[in-house]
């Protein structure tokens, strides 16, 4: 094994380039059986081992800095920088992140997870190098999906003004997590596919041939020059009517080559983009075969590609799935946006069943909600479908062009709450904040599988800005005999009880349950709320609740400021009640990556932390 | 007058095509007049007069639908479509916004206000228009300074699959709110100062000759080759190669042209792009020569263009641009990011003394956050100065790029709290609520000119993300014997008293003040706190103060939800005193425009209000 020998880019150079094919080949079989054990991103990993390869032979590394896009296709980056003994706690628990973390080693010069912020953070680091005298390269590498994010956009416009080195290295994979849609991937098709330089003078000629006489300015004069001018391709024209030098397109797997331009590229006073083919998943089979399945993964058998997690019942994703495809059957008014997100958020049935109501807008949410705001104020009935992490790009956009209008956005947000492996960036612990701020934006979190259904069913025909959020993984689905109708704004009893009243939102129902059932084996008879609306919210039942209780639990899976538990706490304040209330909530902190039962139990957001709390909180100061 | 007979389009395509310049003339002298009287957004109306009779002559209005960026280049088309005596409130209380609203008109078909988010809101409805099978056309109107924000770029990218009509009008002014920058801007210029297609052939000849001889794809040759290429000028191919038609650049001031490509392009059965050159100001020699000035005004008079408002002491943006002057003389690693706002940030002296550290990215918050924490990951001191409202933009990006990985970017947050005139989509009513939300966010409210002072110069050395917010309008100037030395998460005690504490967050002071001094006319000596820190909290102050007072008042200009009044009474109640919570803040709402102490006044956000509340509310309940 060549790879135990490489603890720094230094040992890298030292090999004989002969050697880097049988590396590389080491390199891909390491990550395929760490992914394959511990879950993670395996697809993105595979096509760039080649591109980290060559970055460390051409750089001087840590002193240059790679800025990784996302961040999730870091992984070659980081075996190579001495970390190959921490894939052995790969997104585990207290182990390393599946993201660059600038805490967790010195060859990480910026953290990412979301995407299309490379270039700006790259931006960032040149400038601070040139006014500070310093001298090392920077590089960032995006992929083109991250480049139809508009930020990736407004990093480029910026760029084009710099007199200093700086390398964007975009990995051209034809892919974002799904396929990348719009007219720049068509573009980066074209150029993919053409014959670059070679045929350049001939394409010309060929293409200026078909100018027709320019007369008067009309359209369809206009329309068929272009044509005609269209087709000589020269690669690279977008990035240079921005005033980016292009370079490319390259094969990505060939490390010499690479090499040899990246050594060239540092010495350009001026922003350069090279522009570099490489296949997701490559040399593992059924990661080449389905890169979407293979992006982000759990532990899965190595012959087979098969998962080797149980399935442990449906997950909310899937019953959103089938909920949204049933009423898109009866309405065909229903319409569904993703943000490159069709098989994650769970409408790829949809779009196969209703392909022309489903709009993939790549990794732009802030276009895939202004765009539903629009369909919504032409008569439509949008569902945008989007991560609890992802929604916090279109902030503004939810405030202004749905709230402020009351368009009837329904947004069914997934990964709300603690998601597990993928860390910080991921979890979706702020939207309940976010979106409570907002006037008019109902907040509704279902506590089982059932009521995701009757949710997003009572959404839609709700004719307001509507959020539905509900968390990664299996859906709980308990409780199935309490579905009261749904009323905006009302709160629904599960138990009656007395003294404590466990008001539970959303997913944790399943951890509430278990507190009521802790409760009843001390011989405490709670009540037992289903909160189902963070907002409005249900004050007829805090009024009831805080006369007949002397302690409130609340229980949210989003941090406490600005959360649903300051709202019930700050309220019944205000009311001058004397009743208790105990928040349960994320802490005001990030949440590193580990399972989602750990995390719970670290942040007090399990049954017996919360039952230890109210013990101690409550009963005992009051007995 | 003939601007007098003219309430709706058809009364305007009845006129003679030869009355057309001299109605353009009373319109501009119609608007001159009246933003000289009321205030509102001048240059950019008098830039569109010509552009949008065009508008109101080839649609159909009110069927078809124009979608205007931004919107404050709305006010022709507001006189055009029945609005003329309306404008006699023109962005008075009550009266008629200056952007366009639904409610106001069936002639305003999507609510606008930020920038940039036309072209997604026009392709939402152009989708809602086939859906439905309607018949009828939508024009997005944008302009060039619109197009540096991320979000047209990402609607551009999925308008071009659509298979069926959209007219997307590029209004060139070449300026945004100032001057355009970055490579899109330049790219544009060199369009606007073509020869367009008649020398189409011969440049592309000239160009060709230029060509090196293609050998290895080295970056020099490359480069070498991109130049010579370059001078071919195709118009357009920016927009081509996104697959968007592109007409143009033509006269936006010639209405029969106008007219002309507007029918042809109604038939056209894609996406089109209409390239309009206009000039912002025209008309109105003062607006011409200083269009940023004449941007956003005040009152003023016609004759001299000088404002008629007068001038009552330092604003806090000036105390804002004084300081960060003063400080960066003494720190060369200070730099400051704006987002196209260097004038209404109070950039612009900044800008003069050093030049090579202001940038100025643009219509594009977004990167200018990811951009200021790739400058401090480098070792600068970045200060975003940016609008309370437009920073809305960049959540995600103050979270993760910024908060997450603790880089000490100082955001200087203008025209945090209630604005005024720009109404609804300009006030900075959500600020506390969502940087409150985000672990390890320092939120600073200055109480006065002096402490805005000494808390950005705290802020830039505190070394954490940091967050100084504070109002548009005259700085208040009280209190300046009160400097306490700034500490973070500490508020300042300014009077001690008993029994009532008012707890005053930045520039609410000047209320509080007189709160205050209300109820020592009543005979109630009462605590003053100037909060400074929303977060971290001074949770011992609260303690203290809870312990040794029957009420606490907080006051804040920012919305109830996830706000400072919640987090305190939260607070209060959790540790069980005793003592009331008073919230003065903006209800969960979204405020119209009119003057601050009017809005202030129906918000109970005034004196008189808060101390009636006082009364009604603790002081009559305890006696």
């Amino acid at each position: 094994m060549m790879l135990e020998e490489i603890r720094s880019p230094e040992d890298l150079k030292a090999l004989d380039p002969a050697q880097f094919p049988a590396l590389a080949e080491e390199i891909r079989q390491f990550l395929i059986e760490k992914v394959s054990e511990h879950g993670g991103h395996l697809a993105s990993n595979l096509g760039v081992v080649e591109l980290t390869m060559a970055l460390h032979l051409a750089l001087n590394l840590p002193e240059d800095k790679i800025v990784w896009d996302v961040g999730h296709q870091s992984y070659t980056h980081k075996l190579l920088s001495g970390r190959r003994e921490d894939f052995e706690s790969l997104r585990e628990y207290g182990g390393m992140s599946g993201f660059p973390k600038r805490r967790e080693s010195e060859f990480d010069s910026f953290d990412t997870g979301h995407s299309s912020t490379s270039i700006s953070a790259g931006l960032g680091l040149v400038e601070a190098r040139d006014r500070l005298h310093e001298d090392y390269t920077v590089v960032s590498v995006i992929g083109d999906g991250a480049l139809s994010g508009g930020m990736a956009y407004e990093a480029l416009n910026n760029a084009s003004r710099l007199k200093s080195n700086f390398i964007i290295i975009l990995n051209d994979n034809h892919m974002s997590i799904s396929e990348s849609t719009g007219g720049f991937s068509k573009y980066l098709s074209k150029i993919r596919v053409g014959s670059g330089y070679n045929n350049l003078k001939r394409d010309v000629s060929r293409g200026l041939s078909k100018v027709p006489g320019v007369g008067e300015p009309l359209v369809e004069n206009i329309v068929r020059a272009k044509m005609a001018l269209k087709q000589f391709m020269v690669p690279g024209m977008f990035f240079e009517n921005l005033d980016i030098t292009y370079v490319g397109p390259m094969d990505g797997h060939n490390i010499p080559e690479m090499v040899r331009i990246l050594e060239e590229a540092k010495k350009f006073e001026r922003p350069i983009l090279i522009h570099v083919k490489t296949k997701k998943g490559k040399g593992y089979i059924p990661a080449e075969r389905y890169p979407v399945k293979f992006h982000g993964v759990g532990p899965f058998c190595i012959e087979t590609g098969k998962s080797v997690e149980e399935k442990k019942g449906i997950s909310y994703t899937e019953a959103f799935s089938h909920t949204i495809c049933r009423l898109a059957e009866k309405d065909d008014k229903i319409v569904a946006v993703t943000a490159a997100m069709p098989e994650g958020t769970g409408l790829k049935k949809f779009a196969a069943l209703y392909p022309d109501r489903l709009f993939d807008v790549g990794i732009a949410e802030e276009h895939a909600v202004t765009f539903a705001a629009g369909m919504a104020a032409g008569g439509l009935k949008p569902v945008v479908a989007v991560y609890s992490s992802f929604l916090q790009r279109a902030y503004d956009q939810m405030l202004h062009d749905v709230c402020l209008q009351k368009l009837p956005v329904v947004f069914a947000i997934d990964r709300a709450g603690l998601v597990g492996c993928d860390g910080e960036t991921h979890q979706g612990i702020f939207d309940l904040s976010y979106l409570r701020s907002m006037p008019g934006m109902a907040v509704f979190a279902p506590m089982n599988k059932y009521e995701l259904r009757n949710g997003l069913e009572f959404g839609i025909q709700a004719g307001v800005p509507f959020a539905v959020r509900y968390p990664r993984g299996t859906a709980y689905s308990g409780l199935k005999e309490y579905q009261d109708p749904i009323e905006l704004g009302k709160s629904e009893v599960i138990y009656r009880g007395g003294e404590i009243a466990l008001l539970s939102v959303g997913s944790m129902m399943e951890t509430a349950v278990q507190v009521h059932g802790k409760l009843k084996e001390s011989g405490i008879s709670a009540t037992l709320i289903n909160v189902r609306f963070v907002k409005p919210m249900d004050k007829e039942l805090l009024d009831d609740l805080a006369k007949t209780h002397g302690c409130l639990v609340t229980m949210e899976e989003n941090v406490i400021c600005g959360g649903y538990g300051e709202a019930v706490s700050s309220y019944i304040h205000e009311r001058g009640y004397g009743a208790k209330v105990l928040k349960a909530a994320v802490p005001d902190t990030f949440v590193e990556h580990g399972p989602v039962d750990i995390l719970k139990r670290d942040l007090g957001l399990d049954a017996d932390s919360i039952f230890q709390r109210i013990k101690n909180e409550y009963i005992r100061k009051e007995s």
